[in-house]
């Protein structure tokens, strides 16, 4: 499938524009509260960013469905819909690393098709889709053509959120060149980029992998539930993203029967 | 003790920006090659940017020691030393995330007087030491006032560091509020600035910690060894930081008798 998406595309630079703007103001501020407190920065940057980026998709395409993290859906069964995450890393984000990422997806007909990952502090934008090649910060990027399993590093957000998957991802991690923890969204543009070469998850949201796959498909890469289907709106939210074809089929019967 | 310091603040400052400089022109560059390799990009930024700060050094202050990461010791048994270690997290450099720092500690009678934690990407400079209250950016940080163990976090570069303090931070990680992993030297910035409670790491070298404890300490935290003396010259490498006496007086009774 190829897709013209000239509008959308221009939407989503502004949505990544528009809530960087929010969260660069509530970053490393006030006092370090309970990241789950309703006055916390992270939570003040989470509900306003996604506010900006709703009032920016219904003044520009209302005929759009939204579904974001924390304000739920609106006509959600729209051919298009956006999946907004605006600060995806609450952790990294509570202890001032820049590592948080806002994830902003575009569903078509419950597939993702386009996908943008923002780092607000640093301003590094990764966008790809359909059609439209992986870029980072407007440069065209390609994942990692290594299809070794020594020579792989491997990463996941933390092996405590592992459940089914710790026993495959541990002995992974001691057949690879090294793991990498923390990093939550921000992985999978590093699979995007060349730098990483696996990623196992499990537990993930719609808002979690709907801007991811369309990123590291369309590097290259290779970003599927772990039966190897595409991931859409109704996945489980059990991921596998590697770095190219090879790789995946490597690793992917390992994680199949789980 | 309170030292004057106006000549050497002003040069650490500049060694900051100058080793930046080099780091930032290899960050993200060329290939995924070995991170061991000569020709890495890592091992050029470490390298170039250890002699672009020696080079200042020994034009400005020719009189002063320098121990180094990568070239070793000149004039090692000065009153003044330097002590650098251009990129500390040399995975987070080679995978892309802006969490390596460029490390400069000044020692004063085998004594570490004087930090300077910096991220070339993000710009963030951390400086501190004695007579000098700690900085991020030339704005005032203190680090956490937080006492309890259950509302502290806890970081570490990765459990696989850890050797005899493993059953120790693993246990502490149950009972804190979170664990972090990853980081190396920038755990410790976290602390002085008020984001993180504690940290414990061992095997660390000299031109690991030398620029870390100023800026902890000076910050109101507590970093010390494993025994609670103030790290020197001839320290092993065991540490624990904590973000103020009474979490290091909790802590530290634990890690003594290993």
């Amino acid at each position: 499938m190829t897709i013209a998406l000239p509008e959308q595309l221009d939407l989503i630079r502004q949505l990544a524009a528009a809530s960087g703007d929010v969260i660069r103001g509530y970053y490393r501020s006030g006092l370090a509260i309970d990241d789950k407190d309703d006055a916390s920065p992270v939570t003040r940057a989470d509900r306003e960013a996604e506010l900006a980026m709703r009032a920016l998709i219904n003044a520009q395409r209302p005929q759009d469905g939204i579904i974001g993290e924390e304000y739920g859906e609106e006509r959600a069964d729209a051919d298009w819909v956006w999946v907004l995450d605006p600060v995806d890393g609450t952790k990294s984000f509570t202890v001032g690393r820049p590592l948080f990422v806002t994830l902003i997806g575009l569903l078509y007909r419950g597939v993702p098709v386009l996908g943008a990952i923002h780092q607000p502090i640093t301003g590094d934008l990764w966008l790809g889709g359909e059609g439209l090649p992986s870029t980072l910060n407007g440069e065209r990027i390609t994942a990692s053509a290594s299809t070794g399993i020594a020579q792989a590093r491997i990463g996941t957000t933390g092996p405590e959120y592992l459940d089914a998957a710790r026993p495959v991802f541990e002995q992974l991690a001691g057949q690879c060149r090294y793991p990498i923890y923390g990093g939550d969204g921000f992985l999978y543009a590093q699979v995007a980029s060349g730098w990483l070469e696996l990623v196992i998850e499990e537990g993930l949201k719609l808002h979690d992998f709907a801007a991811l796959a369309p990123v590291v498909n369309a590097a290259g890469g290779r970003m599927t539930d772990w039966q190897g289907a595409p991931l859409t709106r109704t996945s489980q939210g059990r991921v596998l993203a590697a770095a190219n074809a090879e790789l995946h089929a490597t690793v992917l019967p390992q994680l199949a029967g789980l």
